[in-house]
């Protein structure tokens, strides 16, 4: 293992110092791991907390800013993070009008955030929560009940972030999050697998010429093994698989994102396949994401997210925005 | 080799179509390999154009837009843009103040770069060049005689565009261009290498437990091949290379660019690492970027870029910038 860590057990206080050096508009609680906006909760403002396994960067900590989050829980890589941390974030970042927690599909993060959900809630704070399941690879998997929650989530907390900050109340602001959910769909591809730093050695194995169709992001197993194809066919894959389960059509926001290390100009190749397989749906690509936005470490390959966009999601995701990995607009 | 492309004499122009879908505030002439802002040029400022081998993405195409570059000239992988692209893209960005190209220091660039100014010069267009060449590893190289340009042009093309954007003259737009180069030093770090689509196999080896510290950005030969090491001591060779070359002082402006197949969050870990070295040389890290802005394909591995700033330089860095890649403050 090849790694810029300089233990493994400090992987994740070693990269929050980074992120609290590099980003002075955040507030980083190194030793806690709880990332907020600096300057505090917003008053009258519904708060957004996320969270999840180290790993995955920019999400969630890159995404906490204007018009998204306004805190984010990173675990260990891979882990979720302890119902403390969701409390202390949810605190923090309370204005008064609630707090929505977004939570990615994997029993160990909802298990946690509605423990932290409980706790908060003793304190009189009222607390909200969606949960992102767009994965249509796989029905249960290693660490989850029902889909697996990845790259909607983006979207959801763009979206709903976006609705906040225009005063949407705890009710509005859950309901677009939900509604965002189930208007969006994601399949995912790995060239390769991935090392965490604790493990030390690859969660799976690729041979030289395979590929794994429908990957989690913590390189779960997927539909299944195929040789390497082209990006055309590979994008086709990943649209078909989606549409499927969720027939396309009209508006749609595309995310073609990378797994962490897969090259810009590839997510690009990829892109414009997806669009030439898109139109034969019918559907319009109206609004699009092409780069490294939710990752599985170094995996090499890239994940499609879908979501069919209604003119009020559209005006939501076009809001500004201001964050260390998102920003337009303001 | 397993990348997401068609065939390999197709990725730069399945490329540029992606990236013509993806960012309708770009033109993209696919056949000729020329990215512009829409629009056109701006009348009486100074146009900035700047080329160079694809795989390095964002470099260049991710940074044509307000405030930084006004056309980017991609060739194949890892080889030079012709001069005629550079001449079209000149053409096309002259707005009546005269252009200024921005080459990286690699023969094949400059040479074309300098027939390219001689042809436009023919259309009595006024042209100014400034060869970047902040890479200390080594003094002459496989492509290069002198130093190669590497993470600098990101700060040149930044600084100097906004300098065009403020109205200044091809005088003082080359000149601050010329002041940020001078005041910039680069050094990077691999820890694999990298393929190219048309050779289909890693140009260099690296063993299961080696790096090579001055890496340049095509994967040429560093200084040296060391046994790995922690994130803490890269970046301390990083940034004792810079020192030992140009006295770090005052304030910095950092950045911590990805070769391409690195996690963000290993960028953080070295980031943190290389603000507790830059700390004792009583420098002061006034700005920072963290992230792949000049990639090497799926290279995994680090760059390390300085400058040391001056109260003017900090304030055009400040200055609105809205491209794919690099955007703030409007």
């Amino acid at each position: 293992m090849k790694k810029l860590i300089n233990a493994p057990q400090d992987a994740v206080t070693d990269t929050l110092r980074g992120v609290a050096a590099a980003h002075p508009e955040l507030t980083v609680d190194v030793e806690n791991k709880v990332i907020t906006r600096s300057g505090g909760a917003t008053a009258g403002k519904v708060g957004l907390v996320s969270g999840g396994g180290s790993g995955h960067e920019p999400l969630h900590g890159g995404f906490v800013g204007f018009g998204m989050l306004d805190a984010a829980c990173p675990g260990e890589v891979f882990t979720s993070p302890v119902p403390d941390q969701m409390v202390q974030a949810s605190r923090a970042v309370n204005g008064g009008a609630g707090v929505l927690h977004i939570v990615k599909n994997y029993t160990g993060d909802v298990l946690n955030f509605q423990m932290a959900a409980e706790l908060v809630g003793d304190d009189g704070i009222e607390v909200a929560s969606v949960v992102v399941n767009d994965d249509v690879a796989v029905q249960d998997s290693l660490y989850t009940a029902g889909r697996r929650g990845t790259g909607a989530t983006v979207f959801v907390e763009k979206i709903a972030g976006a609705r906040a900050e225009q005063g949407g109340t705890l009710a509005e602001v859950a309901s677009i999050a939900r509604e965002v959910n189930e208007r969006s769909r994601s399949f995912g591809v790995a060239l390769t697998p991935c090392t965490t730093p604790a493990a030390g050695r690859p969660g799976f194995e690729l041979g030289e010429d395979e590929i794994e169709l429908g990957i989690g992001i913590h390189g779960e197993p997927g539909r299944e093994r195929v040789p390497m194809r082209s990006a055309r066919e590979i994008a086709e894959a990943c649209v078909l698989a989606i549409h499927q389960d969720m027939p396309l059509d009209g508006d749609l926001l595309v995310m073609v994102n990378g797994m962490g290390g897969t090259p810009q100009h590839e997510l690009y190749i990829v892109f414009d396949a997806v669009r030439q397989t898109v139109a034969r749906t019918g559907a319009t690509i109206a609004r699009t994401l092409v780069g490294n936005y939710i990752t599985s470490l170094e995996m090499a390959g890239c994940m499609l997210t879908v979501c069919r966009l209604t003119p009020e999601l559209t005006a939501l995701w076009d809001a500004p925005v201001q964050t260390p990995a998102l920003r337009w607009g303001r």
